[in-house]
């Protein structure tokens, strides 16, 4: 990485960080540059100023978060099966993005942000859902429109409470790989077939 | 009600509505008390201090969003049939009272609490879960401590995110009652029954 790069990336993770901790009015970007040992006429440079930091962090997530299971529910789908298996790969890149990018995470919903990435990733996923629904791979009486943030919110509170979550119930998202596995199986299976045995 | 319980009610008000917005730390016994239109001697009189109102504020909380779940998980299940209908009455009591104390559910999150009651919830409900899954009402590759948080996630952010859903979406869950309902039945359904149409 050039040093220039790394200065500018060095920005991007001490504003997620601070931002994340403190609010976007709570942070100055003098805190952020010392955070991130940078000049302040780095982030004038970069930037221009402390909303297009901001941007550039909600920028760089959206394509980290989303291009994964967008692409993911872009061709057509062809069996059930393949149904199936796309629903858990969309959980399953889904959470790992959100889980390297928490600060962001964080910060988005702390800040009530709208990222332009996440409503087309709803969007894309009711249109998925619904045809889906049209092969008969869904069950009629399923409303996408109502249930496009089941996925979502689930990974959204496991990874914004997931120090919460270890100092309470002793489960280690961030480090227990294996546990991560069986987290995201159990949460796909319910999301697909649901709790009661017929 | 007398005058004396309308002013201990009106800080317990005004507490949780300040805390949600500004967080514990950014409010002072002197904005709350101005919030209330009460006397400072009020709050030492009632709470002893700003810890011992927030302290009660997730005890009134805990009171209204937990008792009514808790009940209708004790009594044993009976057949798949009740044990349908208490899941959708878990997800709507659970629902509307969270609704009703918007404000504390806004403050639980924002703070990191674990108020004892939710933690009493999650047992009871994985409990309720594994007696449900032994009987052969629930799928036996169901892991209940995996998933017991599905139904209160979901129902968390609909309530904190009301205000940004009517923005973004025109969804007004606060009071558009027959909206709620749908949104309930239709949440309930895919944690019953899955998307999958089999």
């Amino acid at each position: 990485m050039t040093k220039e790069r790394e200065i500018k990336m060095r920005l991007l993770e001490s504003g997620a960080t601070l931002f994340a901790e403190k609010g976007f009015k709570g942070v100055s970007i003098r805190a952020i540059c010392e955070h991130a040992e940078a000049s302040q006429s780095m982030i004038h440079h970069y930037f221009k100023n402390k909303q297009g930091l901001l941007d550039a962090i909600i920028d760089s997530y959206s394509q980290k978060v989303f291009l994964v299971p967008m692409k993911v529910m872009e061709p057509a789908l062809i069996s059930k099966d393949d149904f199936v298996a796309r629903v858990r790969l969309i959980f399953i890149s889904t959470f790992e993005a959100c889980l390297s990018n928490r600060n962001v995470v964080v910060l988005v919903w702390r800040e009530r942000m709208t990222p332009e990435a996440l409503l087309a990733y709803l969007e894309v996923f009711k249109n998925f859902l619904l045809a889906a629904r049209e092969k008969g791979f869904v069950r009629a009486s399923i409303e996408p429109s109502m249930i496009t943030g089941f996925i979502f919110d689930r990974i959204m509170n496991q990874v914004q409470l997931a120090p919460w979550l270890k100092e309470n119930f002793g489960t280690d998202l961030e480090n227990d790989e294996a546990y991560r596995s069986q987290w995201c199986e159990s949460n796909t299976n319910i999301f697909l077939n649901g709790l009661i045995n017929v």
